[in-house]
């Protein structure tokens, strides 16, 4: 019925009208449910959960290992059409939704291995995966299966208050603090070609700062977007990601975006706006990105990371 | 004593010394106090309260019928005196209130009868309604009850993250997502003179954005409020509201507001920064109005709604 | 170790390796614990806090006695680097912290009393005193110490979404509604170099208003620093403080933030956004003041007050 | 299908299988929804609502308008069946609801005259109505209605801290620590027959316990049952409220109940724990009552309300 | 040092001076941590978390997924010693802890499979599992390894509010509803000796009721545990529990407490008080039991879990 | 006016009719307020504040510090009559409020001091101490002024889940865990009359309660109560601190009583009933006592404190 399709979301109990991606959780925005062993070719996007809190870097419990069960539950108050952008997302992209990646609180490493498992069977549906963290510690696992999928080096867009390239926490290798070190290891990735942005206040480390100017990443500070605004930034930002690379991805950790707007992550102000956040995002969807992740979100409100999904639109395997 | 009231609202016990508009809720920012069944000319501004839950469209109860209650409880905090305008709000206009209008849960069409009757009684009083919600159920009877008593055509702004132009939300005829539709339907309402002002979100239908563009609406998304600038845009605004129209009738969803500074509203972020919404209001004021409503605030936190009163400065019946 | 310098504050039970101020309350960033009685010289900037609460002037109780505590345990999370500025706070300054200044709740003059002997001995100190309220009853005894101690006229910079200068509240003559009526009885203080910042709001009485004009003082409501920018609004500021005096006092009530980016704060929005506090402090941080306090924190949440500290970078007695 | 109601409530989207008794809010546990101006005969128990909060005796907002629709709410998640009794409500009566009654805000004894209309449409349908609260205010309306439509002198069982026997507060004479007070100037009602339970505490005054002992009610505090049990206590409850008596009404203000196990309730510990309560309902259930209401709950959490109902058993008219 | 252990746990940083069973969580009571792929014997009680939500019965998210690791944050401000009892569980017990079974949101079959192997494992290291949940989906697994590593017949004692013995809930095999009629399809297990304490309140539907009694389980409601007192009934359950079996099995969801005491569990009040069910598990204890799970925690408080442990004192392999 | 009294506390208003100790906040109860530094013959008892949260044994930071302020915040809704005693405490006894202690965060030594110089001109004045903390730090000054005023040996009655008797917490010599031990060091202090009451749970350490048994201490833990009964027990600890002393001093901490009833205090079930430490109050009320403090208040909710005041009827210095 064309015409109910129109009318999403704003229909009675939507959220009982949508697939269940588990118990009863609906799927990200009621796309197809697809099962991780078999997928099936034809999906533009594929999103998949990582329920994962490893080492908390200050505190006892960010509960994160819950948003991707509370983001699909707040994504069916939601459809798929942006007024402000007229369009509607499923105009243009096929949608799948994986569930989650299996987790073992105790092992990291086996988790580890887990969302690189999942993340190789999208890349080799020709599909491109949108991954809902869970802490920030698994994004080399989703930028090493691309690598491992399709030829040609990588360039990283990490929107991020924090530098997030610790080689270590006390004994953790995979601290949350730290992806962006560890997918500066990897073979594929050119590291001139990651660039940080929104970074900004005193819980970043000089010795991190000293590691992101070494290895030639690019530094677009909140101070930096403020002064040039983000229209021009994400165009440098991006012009750096595509040089000499055949991808990009990117990465969100939610304290880009300022704690007034981020009630369910750090409490680190003087942040991106979410006008700034979304019209970054919708310049990297039509200019197609090779995956994504949004990590860090502590669920006690999270309903913000759904409004921008339009840059989606463009998004293909390049 | 004219210097205490130059110490207002500064001053020990300030709620305990206002009218009462019932139990021990003091009348909004401690206008006089009136009676509905009998009101007394002079008065350019009266308030009244719409205590007003219908249909929800997301979960199960939003407190908004709180509303008129709490914000009346919130305004004691505050008084006339905008020091950023310079100007004393009481020495523009008198103000009443009449208390909240009877609502009947099980019956929408009683209770939209009692809001026209409440309304009718206003304008017939050669004053201007200020209607505090409640959801955004009753609109359309405001508009009504202008229409009945003062000739000439109508134009309408809209402050809202949403259309709020649905014919219906399952078997309710008045849902809380449609007063723009039952306010085009009335004789009086020139639909071009319709703007909706900061639209944004994927919680809008492809049907809802259609039908305001079949009527001829204006819409001023959030990205062209970004782009343009509040000031040019509420210019836009008002000479479209005021083409061929008589009157100008304002209706503002709290969730216009970004919900960072609208915590108790719904959760739709990249919205209007409140000195985006004060000064539009403050452009309104100098250009004068025949009504305003404001809905949807959810009373677990509701403070802003207070500041944008001076406003009201240059309200007269136009 | 300089590298684990480098490594801070990124490292594991980060708080429990940083210095004790009383109980389990670490110093402010981890300064070096000083024992008021007993000040050594060296220290260009100390630390004290004034856990008082007096007389509320809306609703029970705000909870500000706890923000010492609270700001110091924030603190924590945080060490000296800030990537936006590349600079480390601690190779400019070197900071101590003397814990809190006795307070007698039942006794205000006795609690001023404490403020002052602590001020007064840090100004000996050839230090610079940084204070956490508390309530904002106690600013004029840092500029009284400040006056004892260096000669030459004073200008203050007040940042804040109130005025604060009423004489009285009912019949306590320390309100936190008066410092800067208290500071402006003060010999040393030039009054028309008084600078009030971010004025807003209903919560303003026309009085207030009326003693800002009346003793010479300037102010910049919101709306001048929205329409002129905060890096010009400073300029003027700095301009005026420093004109015929030869100190600078900074005084901030957190209310000069939006609510939405100060939630342990009183409901007032259309406030500073993070960026420009934090800009401006930074230039003053260049310009060199003579002292600072930040008051009226409510510690449910106190997380931003930290962020800006980057600017005591180029403080010094001057 | 008759398998189906015995795994009531068991199942998936329970509370959407439900009717309706206005917008999306489920009629109490399921009930027929009823058109309160044409009742239907048959109903031996109508359910209906009183969103009213008049005067506040302490704070400024008890949100108890809201009780109705909330306790509807939370009564989906019950079925009939309690196999502590092993019994089915649902086979021993037949329940109705009709909804809410018409409250007018700012008019307390507008708001009353439409309880008591309610009331008497419900007696005159030879129904016994339990009134779901809204605040203590309204009781006497239902009383009234009781004796307007069955001849014989009323015994009215009072569960409560507080006496609420106060002939007024301030100037309102329909307070809610009144009803008692109200009650005991009618008619039909025999003072003597009047039976406070539970009562304790020092927000009782003097002169309520005063006004009780004169009219020669009897007070069972709760040393009294503590001492004595509540099985004891009930039974002498009932032969006092019998005596002399051909009905027996029963007003239960949740404070009753000891504040650990009434979260949405006012502070009062020492109360009834719930198994007191809930056995001396039961108990009633049995003598048979004629009609009942449940008050001053606060909706933040009232799950407990429902657990009773199986006192229902054995209602009739008698 | 022997001394130090006696000051336990009164002392500074007592929880970072525990073993980390993953990231920075603690031990439960500072066990041994242990590989779950390798256990060694010695160890008489062995816990493990199952970090697992499946379906809700209402609602949108419970958060038990949590409960395993906030129970054990929770448990490092406890030591071993209960005054009220005069023993130190350490005395008596070697306790290990393997940290969490692995969890696929998506798959609960696999999931369950997961759980058997652990418990297995456990079991054929001769120990005896405690297991912290997660929802009440998993405990069949636990029981089923039992069955299999151990010869003879296995009676259940079951604390709950609710049955939890339906066959499917919708389309799900393995509801949270449904543990106790998984159970009884066990081989192993006699139906006669499963007891059912501490079951009430309308949650429960007469399918549920009708199945226990079928089955011949027995079934000590909350009235007969007030009536008759819990230092009886719990001879009474052992009795039926011991009878013609070998082994005894306690399951308990958290909900067979009273909400009150309960604050992270469902809302159902008139339950156990925590000294009824500490004196049940302490008497269980001495009798000796082969295995145990405590289930349906909702982590926003749980730390009354803790306080029940002194009944493992006289556990052994039976 | 002789009838007004009697009304009290159901009038409107009430709050702002006490009394203020100091800023806004009402004495407790009502009380006279009393100039410490002179105080006036003829109280019975003198209510004093200690606003002091030293080292916290768990977690950062437990707010108690405001506790003496809320709480006299809370008993601005309390009279002080007491249905189910049928007394009037303002019949019995005298009662001041001398407001708070000076508490000096930085110098615990300090602030026992002006601990010891308050009571101490409270016996002084032939007055009874009433002490609000505040954290259990100093209990044993007011026990130390108690002797050093009035001849004859002391016994002390101690309320609490912990035996707080430890010798240090860390290096802190003033340790709330540790008032019972410094109490034992006094001169006056009869070891073998200090009783500790409802002693539960595993936050206790062996090495506190060999102390307790090593000097003599009786101790009745909360399975003691249950068994035998508070009305039983609490004759036997008042034999016990009255062998041989002449004196009686009552110490209560908040966690005595169970957190289901205290959620302003820690997490420790499984304590008293109100009912329990009630009944147990008002007979030491009748029995006479030379003093009391009330502390570990953590003020997000503590109204219980104030219902056990009946007690007071019967004190008089002993």
């Amino acid at each position: 019925m064309h015409n109910n399709r129109k009318d999403m979301p704003m229909v009675p109990n939507r959220k009982a009208s949508l697939p269940v991606v588990y118990g009863d959780t609906p799927s990200f925005l009621g796309a197809d449910v697809l099962d991780a062993r078999s997928l099936v070719k034809g999906y533009d996007v594929i999103v998949a959960g990582v329920p994962w809190e490893g080492t908390i870097t200050w505190g006892s419990s960010s509960s994160c290992e819950q948003a991707p069960r509370t983001i699909r539950h707040a994504s069916a108050r939601y459809g798929g059409f942006l007024p402000e952008y007229e369009i509607d997302l499923f105009d243009h992209i096929k949608l799948g939704d994986i569930g989650d990646v299996t987790v073992n609180s105790g092992n990291p490493a086996a988790t580890m291995k887990n969302v690189f498992a999942a993340m190789d069977a999208i890349y080799k549906n020709q599909s491109i995966p949108v991954v809902l963290g869970g802490d920030h510690s698994f994004t080399q696992e989703i930028v090493r299966a691309l690598g491992a999928n399709h030829g040609g080096d990588i360039g990283v867009i990490h929107f991020d208050a924090h530098f997030d390239n610790s080689p270590n926490f006390g004994d953790d290798e995979f601290p949350r603090c730290g992806p962006i070190h560890r997918i500066s290891q990897l073979d594929n990735v050119r590291k001139e070609s990651i660039v940080h942005l929104a970074i900004r206040g005193p819980r970043n480390s000089p010795s991190q700062f000293a590691y992101a100017k070494k290895m030639g990443a690019s530094i677009f500070n909140i101070r930096d977007i403020r002064k040039h605004g983000m229209d021009s930034i994400i165009e440098k930002a991006i012009t750096i990601a595509r040089k000499n690379t055949k991808h990009v991805f990117v990465s969100i950790c939610s304290d880009c975006i300022d704690a007034a707007f981020n009630p369910g992550g750090p409490a680190d102000f003087n942040g991106l706006f979410p006008n700034e956040l979304f019209s970054a995002l919708y310049r990297l969807g039509e200019e197609g990105i090779a995956g994504l992740d949004y990590v860090e979100v502590y669920p006690k409100q999270d309903p913000q990371s759904v409004s921008s999904w339009g840059w989606l639109r463009e998004i293909r395997t390049n």
